[in-house]
Formats: C-alpha cells, structure tokens, sequence
C-alpha cells in the first residue's frame, strides 16, 4: 500500500484511516455536510466503528485531520465487492467523500480519493466506481475517473 | 421476508438464492451475456460461493431456474453497505443483473429486481441503488426506479 506520506508535500494534512476518537473530532458533524446524520450516540458509533473494523481491508475508511485545530476536515470510504463476474473479480465502491466547507481548495478531496483508489488497486480490484452529482463530474475527472453509467435510486424511507 | 412465491402467477419460475450446484447450470455462461467472464473452475467457484455465503444477509445472489430445461435463465445480486450517514443507515447495492438472452419478455428482470429489493427494505436499508446504461432506464423506472446521480468509473486491468 502506498503510505500517506507520499500524497503531496502538505506533512501536515495525512490521510490515515478511521479511529473510534474521531467521533470527538466532528467526524459526524463532517458527514453532515453530505447528507442526513442525525446525532449518533457514543454506543451506536463504537458499535458500527466495529462492525466496519472486522471486515478489514474490504471496508476502510480514511480521514484528513486538521493538525491545526484537531477536526477531521475531510472523509471517504472504501468497500471492496467481491464478484464471479470477471474471473471471480473485486471491485472498490467509494462512498461518503466530503471536504469541510472551511477546507476547500487545498486538494483534500483529491487526497481522500488517492488513498482510497491505491487501496482499491492494492487489494487486487480491477475497477473502482463512485456515483456523483453532474457538478462533481470534473472533479473526479482531474482524479483519472471516467463518466460511464447513470445511478438509479429506490429510496424506503 | 417476501417469499418468492408471490413474485406472480408463473410458479414454474421462482426467484431463489444461489445454490452451489448452480455452477453446473449455465450460471457462469449467464453472466458471460452481462460482461466479461472466462471460465471458473470448480474450485475457484466454491471458494468465492463460500466467502460470500459467510456474509449472510449481507450479500445475496439470487437466481431464476427454467424448470423445463434446468438452466438458469436469470441472475442478480445485492450486497448491504453499512454506513455512518443516516444514523449508521443502511444501502442496498444491486448488481450483475441479467435474464438469459432467450428468456426475455417473460418478466424474469422484474423478478430479480423484486426479490433484491424486498431484501434490501427486509434488512432495514433506507435504500437501494444501481448503476445502469441510459437504454435500461425505463426498465429501472418500471421497477420503481428513479435517475439521480452519475456513474465515474477508473479501470486497473
């Protein structure tokens, strides 16, 4: 795996993965700015945090700490599908990427999808796919993905 | 859980899970028609059945057999993200979505689709999502489907 260190001259912003402490660092208050997160409590995130731990490398998510203030400025997930499509193949879906509002311009959001691409290859998948809005297009475009498919969504609730 | 009894009047062909001896069935050749596929030793097949059973509810591959031929003439899958977001929601991912290419118009898709969405609301997942090609939307919205996001893919092989 390509280590954290080699993402870019800024030491100081690393991305690392995940650790139960985050909560206390505005790891949730960050997912709030992608999508609905009500408050969740210490209980139900150590539970989940260790639900996602024991899949190990088939679910990893990473983190940006601001070294300044100590809040977690910019999160991304990982989960790796395994298929029989393809030779028994793996495929890497990237989930919940957002850079805080306060930390934009600064190639965060490319960092977070850095690391996470490089797991996605090291652990032997031979794509990766993420679903994004059409305004995010170039983004991920600067970051070598390709438009292919339209995402389709039944929502329950 | 919906059983798959009341996917409709045509009992003959009934969505179930993959069975281990569905390899001898054609299931391989099935998902030749959707991408590419070589082929899988029995070995190779057992051994990503098993990892997969391992999973539980968290990831089904659900099958239509033709009880007149013994083939399997339709296949789909979903696996459960867990999530952080939405109060440490759920999301149902489906993939690998095909009907034997002599089995269309028979309603087999919408079987699938059924089947692996009942699973998904079963499992408590507040929804479910799918990447498809503009040309099967219509199916999708059929289903009960809707376009929201954009697909990026980067391929490593």
């Amino acid at each position: 795996m390509q280590s954290s260190e080699s993402f870019g001259e800024e030491q100081e912003f690393r991305v690392r993965k995940l650790e139960l402490s985050d909560k206390s660092k505005g790891f949730i208050e960050l997912l709030q700015q992608l999508s609905l997160c009500d408050s969740v409590s210490d209980k139900e995130f150590e539970d989940r945090f260790r639900e996602l731990s024991s899949l190990g490398d088939d679910h990893v998510i990473c983190v940006i700490e601001d070294p300044g203030s100590g809040k977690i400025v910019a999160t991304g997930s990982v989960f790796i599908e395994k298929k029989f499509l393809r030779n028994c193949g793996k495929v890497g879906h990237i989930e919940d990427v957002v850079v805080d509002s306060s930390a934009r311009g600064m190639n965060l959001g490319k960092k977070v999808i850095g690391f996470l691409t490089d797991h996605a290859r090291a652990i032997g998948c031979y794509k990766v796919i993420l679903d994004c809005s059409l305004e995010n297009r170039i983004f991920y475009e600067k970051c070598g993905f390709k438009q292919k498919e339209i995402q389709m969504v039944m929502y329950f609730i």
